[in-house]
């Protein structure tokens, strides 16, 4: 069985578990000091060409959403999320847990949008016998794929800095929405444009690992802190250095995340030409391919892939996942079986 | 201008006053453990026939629904809500301040069905990566005026039963929702079919207080604890206990209740003859007739009213609130003032 | 049996429950904004001598402490206190579940002086692995009875400005403080000197209440908020601004402070011509005279009060606490029954 | 310069690398559901001869500590420490950030007896107005490198359950512990005397990773919920799985802790050799020697260590530690150039 169901089935890029084993007797300093996050910090700062941001490297998604959250905001303040958003969905209630109400929207696509943002504004006024909102969080690429243009992180960002909301960008899947086919981002616009972003790497080649950039480092002076007060501070930091080093030295970030994409592509592709639709536009390593139900059975006996959402009585629409990791034989493998499950189903 | 806005705007029941004088001087233990409140306590068990409850008294209702879902949920664990529930509307977040996410359902009347709340199960499955849904609350009278039938809350409490969920009900309008014309719930039923059920003063007759009653003394042997450190205990627990006495004594709670609910229905009746609509059935303290935008102007001279919902471009919903302090003069002075608009906006 | 173990065992000064009942069946804003709060905090202001400050009314003295230290401390910062100091010694971990530390410090006489801050500032240098000191925390007068003179009062507040950190006066019996023969702090003082302090009401006259002083109201621009999320915000905030009406409008707070100096002095100063000593100076309305066991079991027929610490085989220090409501001729008549038990023993 | 100042300043034992790049392109299940971490599991299961045991990896100490706390007690639940204790010293508030004192103890050695806790529960009596004492927390290793005995733990044990007091130890330096000289206690043995301890991988040759060990399931049946909530839950949890199988597949842990032990050892009878003494006696992999100014500084131009404590003019205690990694050529040297300032020093 091969498993489409999420981006991190497998270890680490080879040249990361590489490096581990040159520098593994070098004796580094501790807890973030080490050589190798320094350098893996500056080379970052480069990349997003600003050199005021902070930087801090932790071990996973929920850790730093929680980190960043309750780091930013007071005991009174909210975040507002759409509801498919990761905090709200599938962290346990971490952002509940430091104490800060997560005020959901519904979204088509999983992107905020500014006259939702708005509307959340006006239904929280009634102080103080409700929260404040105070940061917006936003996901890109989206839990379901979808990824934010310039010009809407542009509009976005303009209205929080005209409504005093932070803008927080969750990147677990950043690598994939910057390589999307339709992508008009960069680094350092998601720099220009947001209070806080991470650039993730669990899901794209590292065994873990997630890097926030704070893009103004006055905004959080003593994260520090809080990196040691919610257990997120790696005694030997050496190994998120040297990951984010290896993945950004010579951008192979990018590449893994290229290769994730070009996978999903290319079932996109025998999908559409099969005549099936999406959920949603697949433009990014997670795609949601309606499927008739017979199709799916015949597929299911040689892949591992979850069903998403019942379209109607015979279709379902499931999710596949590609990573930097997706075996592309397998994929042609995959594409060869889709078609042939396809034919067979319109000829009965 | 008279305030029909709340249920808060006057002092005491003059009883409660008179008892304050009658035994000031008199030494008590303080932390609640004054006569005073043994006394009303043992009243209070008696009232719901059920002797193995544990009853506190606090200060008020936000301050009662953080104690007592703090007290009773694990930190992992979440509380069902409807989404109009004082808890997620009108409380700043006090609930995910201490720590646990509130889950909300829409409902068209402020009440939660068995239904909704499986929706919520299943919804809530994906463990760990969810919230463990553990509580539900429920307001009686809701938080629009609405009231639950015993039917319904027998059905809620063995769908909990069934469900391992604890059954909270927010009793902030509680004396309204007893004393309403289609009620069939008593204090009995109510302490045999939820977990643990405040009995709210603030809004009653009293200065401030609210009773809080864990049906079972074993669901939360350690309260006092939770009590002293959210800032609950009252070194002078004399006060509220004064006050129940002087509430359950001789039920002057529930004439209190009756005296605000006759008050509604007087203006309900009006509202009706001028054959206008309401938003939901008045059926307690709280009423919300759609009234013609013309009508609400000229009513908004004299007294003071909330505009609750717009219906269309020429009507609105207006929150009336009746007290057990309203006084019958100037109720009938409105009906009055109603009639006369009513009729000058019909004859335009 | 007469009651010496606290200051609030009685209710509340007539003047007060008088004007709670001509007040009564005004109606009035809820959530603090009545005219009497309003006029109250203005008085307030004239008697601190200070414009800038911002008031609020709370419910008691665990709850101020919660409230302010939450509402002024970051995540990761901690407040100092002596280890006598009533959030670290009867709070039941108040501070520490709004997730702060306490870090404490041993005293003789109950008050804290730089040198001890300085030590702890010297301690908690390992950045990031130990808690930011932020807040020192002392109370005035303090739980043993001590209080602060205004030089070291100055002393401390430059030390506290010099080091970034908040100063924050607990003033459950401030009254009692001020009243003091050797005291020479005003309200103004204080005003000028801490970041914040609180005037307490419960033990000093009212059936509950406290005046949290931000002396800057930069200083907690959104403070509502926090009253509400913990359930501090009284529906009914005039029974809140009603006592602090009526304690301050004719300066009624001083004057009982003063009944109750003047009761425990009366005390002392039998104590000394028995020939008794103090385990600490007797200043306010908290005593400890060291007495022999058997005139304590003789007192202890008639009176209650507490045992507070062993001296040696033969001698205790008891605590007798005086209030407003402290009648005259039950000490006089203390008064006597000590010098005959302490007669007796010394003729046996 | 050469690093003795803690045991993380290397990367893994090469076998835990190998084993990573051995298994890294086998697809397997995300957050600790991968084959390796079952069958680390069940590995462990045998060790501490306990299938009733519940097992879960985490990234680090700190982590690790603020989960079982946070998991275990109830909000108005204290955790007593010594104040040595690493949640105490070194965490940041973490456990006060999850809502829970620290109650501490002063201790000669690091250990706590069930004299100095049975003095925390006589303190801690005043119930509601204090946090109620629940955990006890110990290291073993201690932070300054002292070992309990068999005997010891048993009596704390058996002190603990009668007194309702979970028993937790921290085992960061577990490994040194088990592997001291004067060491008579088994992973088994600590499985029967306490409720839930960790085993430290992060310090013993893992890049990173905790074993925390509920020794009864039933303790913490929800602790998954926990994990995630808090953070702790990585998505490739193969990462840790595939650490604890290589360090307990062959008793590699015991291996790496010995050579740690050995090093120190050889160091302390060098110490002892030139009739230096300790500040407490060397054990396992942390010592004190106690050494002249002059010694030190000259060891200072070589090699990296802590200033630990003086004791009085011409003399400070350091503290050296050593690791699996540590270098025994290096040791030696060290040895050389010890006694060659020991030399010098005398003679001068």
């Amino acid at each position: 069985m091969y498993n489409f169901r999420n981006d991190y089935s497998e270890g680490a890029h080879p040249n990361i578990l590489q490096k581990l084993i040159e520098t593994n007797l070098q004796q580094q300093s501790g807890y973030g000091e080490d050589e190798y996050s320094l350098q893996a910090k500056q080379i970052l700062k480069q990349k997003i060409e600003n050199n005021d941001a902070a930087i801090y490297f932790v071990s996973g998604g929920t850790q730093t959403n929680l980190l960043v959250i309750s780091g930013l905001l007071k005991i009174h303040e909210a975040v507002i999320s759409a509801n498919t958003g990761h905090i709200f969905s599938h962290e346990t209630g971490a952002i509940e847990a430091v104490g800060h109400r997560i005020i959901t929207v519904e979204t088509l696509d999983g992107k905020l949008q500014p006259e939702a943002i708005q509307k959340v504004l006006k239904e929280y006024t009634l102080r103080p016998h409700v929260v404040k909102p105070r940061m917006v969080y936003i996901s890109n690429a989206t839990e379901i794929g979808s990824i934010y243009s310039k010009s809407e992180l542009v509009e976005l960002s303009t209205f929080c800095k005209a409504n005093d909301l932070l803008l927080f960008m969750d990147g677990a899947r950043l690598g994939n929405a910057l390589m999307a086919e339709n992508n008009d981002l960069t680094l350092t616009h998601i720099s220009q444009l947001t209070d806080v972003f991470y650039i993730g790497g669990t899901k794209n080649g590292a065994l873990l690992g997630e890097a926030i950039v704070f893009n103004n480092k006055s905004l959080a002076p003593d994260f520090d802190y809080v990196l040691k007060q919610k257990g997120a501070l790696l005694a030997k930091g050496r190994l998120l250095g040297i990951q984010f080093l290896e993945l950004f030295k010579n951008d192979l970030y990018f590449q893994l995340a290229n290769h994730a994409n070009v996978m999903a592509k290319k079932i996109a592709d025998a999908v559409t030409e099969c005549r099936y639709s999406f959920l949603s536009d697949p433009v990014s390593n997670q795609i949601f391919p309606i499927l008739p139900k017979k199709v799916i059975e015949q597929l299911e006996a040689k892949y591992l892939f979850y069903q998403w959402k019942e379209i109607d009585a015979e279709n379902i629409a499931i999710r596949l996942i590609t990573s930097w990791a997706t075996n592309e034989e397998i994929v042609n493998e995959f594409i060869i079986d889709l078609k042939e499950a396809s034919n067979k189903n319109v000829h009965q």
